[in-house]
């Protein structure tokens, strides 16, 4: 078994479930903790940091925040903070910094200019106890059992997500948010059960050549992730807009060999809904996420029983496997993309 | 001549050194009123709007202006401050809206969001006097003879990006990055007739598919831009990053068919070229643009005379180029990109 290509990104995939589980637990154990953190402190000037896809993660985050707590939150890669720590840390009294392993260099840069120019806090999110971010930290919220082996994110992307919205959920005082975490892996391991079929079909498609993921607010930097995700895996021409930016230009490629995928919100699907049907118009096939299905989707996948911010995550271990599906499709292993390392330190 | 594929564009693209010329000398004779109005009101918390290639501006104009300014400025497309203005608006006290046209609906809908919140002062940058948007405008800075007929935004961008980088360099204090504005027409028009064979050769080549502008800081939103402008006239596969980011995933994709185009910055160029080095090593072709020949890359376009802010523009005329003759090559029509309208309403 030890030479099935992608065995082990297929394992975590499928593991996400147990992994949110676990760390739901945790997270509800350790819920004083946080708020008091979250509360106590009055942070109002909040920088989030990381690289890759954990930078996605602080984009849908820090969309998160500055909804559920009316704080000013912004969401820089770590890189840039580094780079130019006095353009974006100025008056920044919390900083929250992502890193799966806790050990990536721009983000412990980040974080040494944080503390150096303000004294910032730091809440460090990772998936491994005791790395050096954690050291660093006022705040760690580790994820037990969810980094993966492999170099892309899977599990660890979708559990980060999950502490970061219980944090915005705890401290904004969204306890409907939280509380809806718990039902959120059965309803999303049945849901990626009842898709299986159709992702496979559309990861082996010969006719699809082009992914272009959208999303608002939160689902903007959920729309990057998934998109980095499909082009590590499987190399292949991705793309990831803001909904309504996508008419701005990147329109001119759509055509009958490009998926548009489509994360659609509860507040604005109108309008959403109204570019995935420009969308189909000039031939591009479409694929909506949503609560219900859309009439003008080719493709749905649609969970009806939880609220915006928690659905978002259901859609991901689905379009993980897209990703996994196409990269075998094409002859490449999802264990082992070229040029990458699991950890980029310099 | 009426039907000579791109015409329009080819024009608009030679045109930009006029352009420039003309606007800077407007807004030499305006900087006082400019200067008032940004400092006299003491914006402290400023949002930058725009759609497409204006929302890459907004981007790369809010570095420059938290730069210059120490004023907290982000940049967010106007669609999404329309749909969630209470998450971007609160405390903001200046909107600067940016609009070739002057009449985007979203960027309209988010300024009136903005007046309707906060009373926000609203500085329009547009290339069209008396439009919709300069009418909303405490102060409109109009550029003139710089509305592209086209539908892809070339001397447009560029024009717009001088106007703000004047503004942030008036009420920021930075005189001697206005004054090299008036040396920057001869420079680059000289610049883009030294390279046009390049960019011609790189256009046309058969080799490179795939294309990845990088940049860091300012030269982010430029490195978008400048995807953005490659993707509608060429229909190619583009892709833009933070410099720093592209080692956390995307690099995955880059083989001897991609060409990795980065803005060289002054400040931190030995990390950006060591991911130019990278990017070599992988297989990929590198072409720098940067204050002095970069002997990691295989391309080169340098400009000595000019400070990092004002050489970044430098380098759009020939880029634009590229675009065209990539076009071209394609047998496709610069000036008529499919599925594409000039102004983007709803």
């Amino acid at each position: 078994m030890k030479n099935v290509k992608g065995k082990q990104t297929y394992n975590e995939i499928l593991g996400q479930f147990d992994s949110w589980r676990k760390n739901f637990n945790i997270l509800r154990e350790r819920s004083k903790e946080i708020q008091s953190f979250g509360i106590k402190n009055r942070f109002d000037n909040i920088v989030l940091i990381g690289c890759g896809t954990s930078y996605y993660l602080a984009l849908s985050t820090a969309f998160l925040l500055t909804n559920f707590t009316k704080t000013k939150t912004i969401a820089i890669p770590a890189s840039e903070v580094f780079f130019f720590p006095r353009c974006y840390l100025n008056k920044t009294n919390l900083i929250i910094a992502i890193s799966r392993s806790g050990t990536t260099t721009e983000v412990l840069k980040a974080v040494e200019e944080s503390r150096r120019i303000n004294q910032s806090k730091v809440l460090a999110i990772v998936c491994r106890e005791g790395s050096p971010l954690c050291r660093m930290a006022d705040l760690c919220l580790a994820a037990v059992d969810a980094e993966d082996e492999s170099v892309v994110q899977t599990r660890s992307f979708t559990t980060m997500y999950i502490m970061l919205l219980a944090y915005a959920a705890m401290v904004g005082g969204h306890q409907e948010c939280f509380t809806e975490l718990e039902k959120l892996p059965d309803i999303a391991e049945s849901v990626t059960k009842g898709t299986k079929k159709l992702v496979e079909d559309l990861g082996q498609s010969k006719e699809l050549q082009t992914f272009v993921f959208l999303g608002s607010g939160h689902n903007y930097g959920l729309a990057c992730a998934a998109m980095l995700n499909l082009k590590e895996t499987s190399l292949s021409h991705t793309e990831a807009y803001h909904f309504m930016e996508v008419r701005h230009g990147p329109f001119s490629i759509l055509d009958r060999s490009t998926l548009v995928i489509g994360f659609v919100s509860d507040s604005v699907k109108e309008y959403e809904i109204s570019v995935l049907k420009e969308a189909a118009s000039v031939g591009a096939k479409v694929l909506a996420l949503a609560k219900a299905p859309v009439n003008e989707a080719h493709y749905n996948i649609a969970v009806p029983h939880l609220s915006e911010y928690v659905r978002s995550i259901a859609f991901f271990p689905a379009l993980h496997l897209l990703s996994f599906y196409r990269a075998i499709a094409k002859g490449l292993d999802p264990d082992a993309p070229p040029n990458l390392r699991r950890v980029i330190t310099f």
